[in-house]
């Protein structure tokens, strides 16, 4: 018998970076979070602990600032994950593949007396863009996603006709609450001529409609609807990947107090949560490559 | 020597409810979380484990649920709120006074190409809204903030004139990132003929505009002039206090790989943070009374 | 109509510390959290934004590493917060007084072997350990406390005997789950001849075993009688506060599955969850002067 | 072009269950959060919205209560996770395949002057112990781990002989603090005849034991050795994944102070942090199969 080492990658996580374009008066603000992983030839430094091969974690944080430098600040997230990646592969000859994802973050101007201010900004909030760009060797792959979008419909929601079973006890209904956090992963066909900032806003507003205006007889229903929107409108999309909680909110039974509640007092609940996930995708794509790949287990 | 019951308070917390108001096909939600508490003469239940005054946390919960109904809805955070602790003290003898906090979060309707959806909806993300209302037998005092409204200007901050002592390394700087989180609690005085929800949407407003307009030699200085605007604009608040942390952003240090720096690249940290609070306040303000009254120690 | 500055205070919140004791080859860990706030004459930075008398936080975060050295480590968290708020005192004369706060994280040796490793370590897990020290002028209080410290009964625990309204719907019970999430904090009496360390591991294990112990008709009665415990162990404590919520375990309802539930299935909820608060105290005890004492609203 | 249905799986996640076994005055408990997702033929639910082939989410909540009553227990969660994975594809023709994650909190009795106490537990805190079971039809697998075992060594690991390049900075260092939180995942060979409590203790015992003898000259390194130490005591494992942070430790430059700082004083940093992952694995192992298998993009 003999060990031997598997899938791998290290790298640095999480490496929180503010750009200010500051051009002209009216700055302009970019925040990001980049995490940074590398793939090659590592047994040395796993079996023996020789650092030879080793490009520190510390070298790659270095690296992402420099560039945001060097590049004349951050751009599309996918672009800059492309030049973080396409850096690391082309300059060490041991890293034969690189994994760097992105999140940001967003922000507004804030609003004053005498219009959008020029250096002031607040938090957004609500949603987080992501983009994860593999290259392996000279294949790219570009998947970009978003994180956290909470979104409910009050009415336009069924659910029945499911299988009853001795541990059934759930009521049909045709008027429910329907609440989810949209987490989604969409990949792209190829890395050139996609204007990513504009694809970002339309899937985005694609997602919301199509929740907002689907009658629901399931979450799954709802999810699929979503995915075939996007794919409709967006060529340059192989496949969108969701994974929706269902938020539960429960009518709150308000008979012991002698008042009915038609649908409009919920208890929100936290756990247990629906939890749904699926991939909607064409049936030509081009295959997936690595563009998901992570060492198994973890995200 | 003898042992005795102190301050004390009890109920449920963070009772989580949905209202929809299904009045016209064009629903509204109102998404709140309120904690119930109730003080009075409990030190049987405390000292002998007898319950007779001890209305239970679970008919709290009951209560927030029914009377949402029975109201035809929330309303205002800081009605309701008034609504609760009247309740509460009017109804039970042993209950002297009471402690109602409720967070408010945001929703947004979802935009389609017929316009704003009818009941499909978008959480706002961003700052919750808050308000503490304290009844003592008669006396009742509203105080209302916000929390998380994440701001970050990226000039027009200086930092300079400190003390130096052995153990300062700070350079002094006239041009800084400034970016924080504000917390603000302000206090009404009175609880008649407030409109709460315009007097919130002002005050917000103003503490934007002015962190936005006021070029900052400190963050204390920033967190005056936004109290100070608010106290000018509104009568009916006698004070406000803020916990804001200092978010600090570093300037990276490029020159190792022979770039400069000026005031583009930024890391930004987690821990540790400023953290400055303070209370602005007029001087001809009327008592506080028990308005910010908690069990010492915690929130 | 004047506008003024009322209570303040700010400083570096979060410094984290990790201070290894390398005097033998086995070495000693302690990992803290600081936070540093200072309190005095700071009208001009609010008003105008003169930082003349603005010990920067920055120098407060150098001041907490540099005295960890100069101290030859931390010792008992007390007796660091101690000296840091002296420090700042003595230091600074715009400075008034000074709140230090401290969290300290448990760490256990790892065992091997050939015993317990030299200077190899894993984290606790559990309660964080807590000091407060507040300093004004020549006046010091201390108030340590932990939080986090969960505990569960499985059986004696009852609560009937409750007032009947209109809302209420809990059924009485003789025999439920008992749950809480232990946050404590006791003022000790002076500053002088305490052993910290010492008092810290007795008021613990009799927290533990008070909770253990006592046939609960209410969490309040269980809270009481262990505040109570506390001060009748140790005389240089003053007064006990707590802050525990009760963490509610449903009996699951098996019966629509033709199974019985003789308090075996509990469904383990989040929220909402009771909050009971209290003090308990000495009737003879000292003024607790500014020992409680934050910017209300805020911890 | 067509678009199609790709992997999907749904279910109810983080299903809250806490066992009492009252066989005796000695009470035992199981605390645990249950993930239950089911696979099979869901077009139907996706496509059109029919439910004929959708067992609830709502159901599999149930089921994991009821089944835990039936089985007397919960025992090892690879035990239940592999009857619940067993009842959800035999009951249902549309199911042929699950996937059943579920979460183990540990607690210890509390101590008394009495002894262990019969039914007062106080949790242990800590990291938590995991199992994924994945069925297919009649193929199943068991990978079990554990989550947030943080460790520390405050000397015995080194960091040099990496490459150099235009953006590194990095002292290389023969003596520095290296702390991680150990998440790990082992795939057993088979399902029957494991003594899965004795093998979690063991495996968790190893990687702690390897943690703290290895001298380091990576944190590579020490995961290989903690993986191989794993595999070489036990035949019944194929392979382990890791994913460890390189949580930093700085030493702080106390100088400008006029101090030393020979590896004393270090400041605990959040992010960015190392990310390592890797698996370590026999050479012979059976091949992995569906073991691993997620949505892609989500864990």
């Amino acid at each position: 018998m003999g060990i031997r080492l598997g899938d791998n990658q290290y790298g640095k996580a999480e490496v929180r970076l503010v750009h200010i374009d500051r051009g002209t008066d009216v700055h302009r603000i970019k925040d990001i979070s980049v995490t940074s992983q590398l793939r090659g030839d590592f047994d040395a430094v796993h079996v023996e602990g020789d650092n030879a091969n080793c490009v520190p974690t510390d070298t790659q944080k270095n690296t992402v600032y420099a560039l945001a430098k060097e590049n004349n600040g951050v751009g599309a997230i996918e672009d800059f994950a492309l030049l973080l990646a396409r850096h690391f592969v082309d300059e060490h000859d041991c890293v034969e593949g690189a994994r760097q994802e992105i999140e940001e973050y967003g922000w507004d101007r804030i609003d004053t007396a005498d219009g959008p201010h020029d250096h002031s900004f607040v938090r957004r909030g609500g949603e987080t863009r992501t983009t994860v760009v593999t290259k392996d060797g000279d294949q790219e792959w570009v998947v970009s996603g978003l994180d956290g979008l909470t979104v409910l419909k009050s009415t336009g929601s069924e659910f029945h006709g499911y299988p009853k079973t001795k541990y059934t006890t759930l009521k049909e209904t045709t008027d429910r609450i329907l609440a989810t956090d949209v987490t989604a992963r969409w990949r792209y066909v190829g890395t050139d001529g996609i204007a990513w900032d504009k694809a970002y806003a339309s899937v985005r507003a694609i997602l919301l409609e199509t929740f907002a205006t689907t009658h629901s007889l399931a979450l799954q229903q709802t999810l699929y609807a979503m995915g075939t929107a996007v794919l409709e409108a967006h060529p340059e999309i192989a496949e969108v990947k969701f994974s929706m909680p269902n938020n539960h909110h429960f009518l709150v039974d308000l008979s012991p107090f002698g008042l009915d509640n038609p649908n409009e007092v919920f208890f929100a609940a936290d756990r247990p949560y629906g939890k749904i996930e699926a991939t909607v995708e064409r049936d030509d794509a081009p295959d997936a490559g690595r563009a998901w790949e992570t060492v198994p287990g973890f995200v």
